[in-house]
């Protein structure tokens, strides 16, 4: 790219969330700026009295104006840039899983790279660029990730809304070597097929790693129901897990053709059954039918998308949750889930307490957990944790 | 006991949260009673348009007036019940562990019953009792415990300062048998020496069972500081995975001479050096000295016991996590933990990104953890969990 570096200065006392470690400034905590503003232009941030904060990059058109990549005066436009900050990234993932091939390499803010999301399935890679400054560095990135990982393919699912924010076009691309229809990835000595090019996210949901592993010991015999099983990752780990039955909703066709093909895959076809159907309605016919479950698990996608959804979202969760809970008898266990950030961790809380309360459940919390560690969470960054998993127990 | 029965009327929409499965009723909650007003008394509760809500006892002398213990007209007060109710609470920790002898049988209201705690110590038994209406019930308790556990010996350790809020008194008694100077407890194949009548609590901190594992992993051929060790706990644990050295801090000499004890014990004598110390003071010395840390756990006892000490309490929280932090290198892990019930969950955390600021640290959230699940949380009765563990990383 044509680098091109912009002064920003900020006004009084906004300075004090950028030394807290936030990597965010808004426009409006902006006093004046010095240079041309460019969407992706590189940013050397200041304080009101002329100390230096970082350096970030500048977008005219987002909310968001800068995102610090840097507490230094530093290059940030250069392969060499990234190759350290990626290295720095996947040195964590080799500490956590040194016997992994398919796992997050960067996590935005959560590895110092905001607006950029990097996951690998084995040999393959699928990206994220979710900013214009990033996109302004994408050959950078491309270069560094080559030279680094040696993939042979990389793919950027850019098909993401949030790419609107940034007046960057919705579309999905290849951006090195060959993406094949399928890849195989691994997770817990199971096989997944994935979607790289029309999954959903990256393909894969690599942030419920860890979080499967709580139906070990709790599946064993039992009758486990997976809604919004997307590819059947849950499910897969309870059929292995020894449940004597499990049932997989998702709407979506595909999906369930995935679904069906991974348990297929490890042998779990004969216990692993799949619907296609609306998980809320199916949730209610289920218990018109008089059907019961040990287990409940309930992932499904984000229905915040925004504060403003908030409301209609928190009734969809308590619907989902209350149908849930009435399905079980005491004993039974609920994993359920939320990945929409603007769905705080003590307003799902209350919402599943409240869902409790309607089914008439006295509910133990046996776990509450975030997502796997490969999605770093940063404490001074609330925004890089997103994912809520609580594992209740009816008493 | 005599038994006697009064009937507890509350006023209007105050029967909301015991429906959602909360067990207290509030002195102010109330309309009226009828019947004698003895504290311990069984009480029988009632919505105002007559609606049963439950069987529970009662104090006139406490703020939580009433406490439910069944939300059927049960008779609460026979070794009956008794046996029924804490073989129910034993069943699940026969579930969570099969092989162990040391847990915690009854968790309060975590365990429907409210104001009793249980601990198992192998073939011994330490009990609080914390308000009237339980120590009415006393001989039902202890009764019910010998029979289904058949204990060498039974402990009170009512020397407890909640109980002065129910007009009782603080003691510590034997209540059955016969109780050794000290008694043997295991822990992840570790022994550790528990002074049943002197020590802290029930004699050992249960809660943190799990939370002890996260140093597998982490402490082999590390540097590992333990503030707060008490009998050391923490630091043994540490050592056994393989930690280079570890040093304990804990002001009480007794504490310190268990942790010694306990170190040995394990054969690990040579890895575990305890200081008597003021923790608060020495984490500042040891900067001062320039040692550096690979790991350091902050388990402080309750800094606040009760909402009006919470400022004082978040100062020394705020001091000890900063310091702690200083004296780690990049990579280097913070294990913090409260155990305050008042300071909740979020305020805990705010107040760990404060102190990492204050250090100049960028701090990533590795795991947030509660207490063991012989310690159980219900969704409806918040009170029931307490203590918080964050596991931090320098990055």
């Amino acid at each position: 790219m044509e680098t091109t570096t912009i002064r920003v200065t900020l006004n009084r006392g906004e300075d004090r969330r950028i030394r807290g470690g936030h990597p965010w400034v808004f426009s409006n905590e902006i006093r004046e700026t010095k240079g041309e503003r460019i969407p992706g232009a590189t940013a050397e941030v200041y304080d009101t009295g002329g100390g230096f904060l970082g350096t970030g990059y500048y977008n005219p058109h987002s909310l968001i104006a800068v995102r610090l990549l840097s507490r230094e005066r530093e290059e940030i436009d250069s392969p060499a840039f990234f190759k350290e900050r990626i290295g720095r990234a996947l040195d964590l993932r080799h500490r956590l899983y040194p016997d992994m091939s398919t796992f997050r390499i960067v996590h935005g803010e959560g590895d110092f790279l905001p607006g950029l999301v990097v996951d690998k399935y084995g040999d393959w890679l699928s990206v994220q660029i979710l900013t214009a400054g990033m996109e302004a560095r994408r050959g950078a990135i491309v270069e560094a990730l080559v030279e680094i990982l040696a993939p042979k393919g990389i793919i950027a699912r850019n098909d993401v809304a949030v790419r609107s924010l940034e007046g960057l076009a919705e579309t999905v691309e290849v951006l090195h070597g060959e993406i094949p229809e399928t890849v195989e990835a691994e997770e817990h000595g199971l096989r997944f097929r994935v979607d790289l090019a029309g999954g959903q996210k990256t393909g894969h949901f690599l942030d419920q790693k860890e979080n499967h592993l709580v139906l070990k010991g709790m599946a064993a015999g039992k009758r486990v129901l997976d809604c919004f099983s997307y590819s059947g990752s849950w499910g897969v780990h309870a059929a292995a897990f020894g449940a004597a039955e499990v049932t997989c909703l998702d709407i979506s066709e595909r999906a369930a053709a995935l679904a069906r093909e991974n348990a297929a895959l490890n042998g779990l076809g004969g216990v692993v059954r799949v619907e296609v159907c609306d998980a809320f309605d199916r949730l209610r016919s289920l218990r018109h039918e008089g059907r019961r479950f040990d287990v409940v698990v309930l992932d499904p996608p984000a229905f915040v998308k925004n504060k403003k959804a908030l409301k209609e979202a928190e009734k969809g969760y308590l619907t989902i949750n209350r149908r849930g809970l009435e399905l079980l008898d005491a004993g039974g266990y609920l994993i359920t889930c939320s990945c929409s950030y603007h769905m705080g961790r003590e307003l799902f809380r209350d919402l599943l307490a409240q869902a409790a309360r309607q089914a008439g459940r006295q509910v133990r919390i046996v776990e509450t957990r975030s997502q796997a560690p490969d999605h770093p969470v940063l404490l001074a960054v609330p925004e890089t944790e997103y994912l809520k998993c609580f594992v209740l127990q009816c008493v």
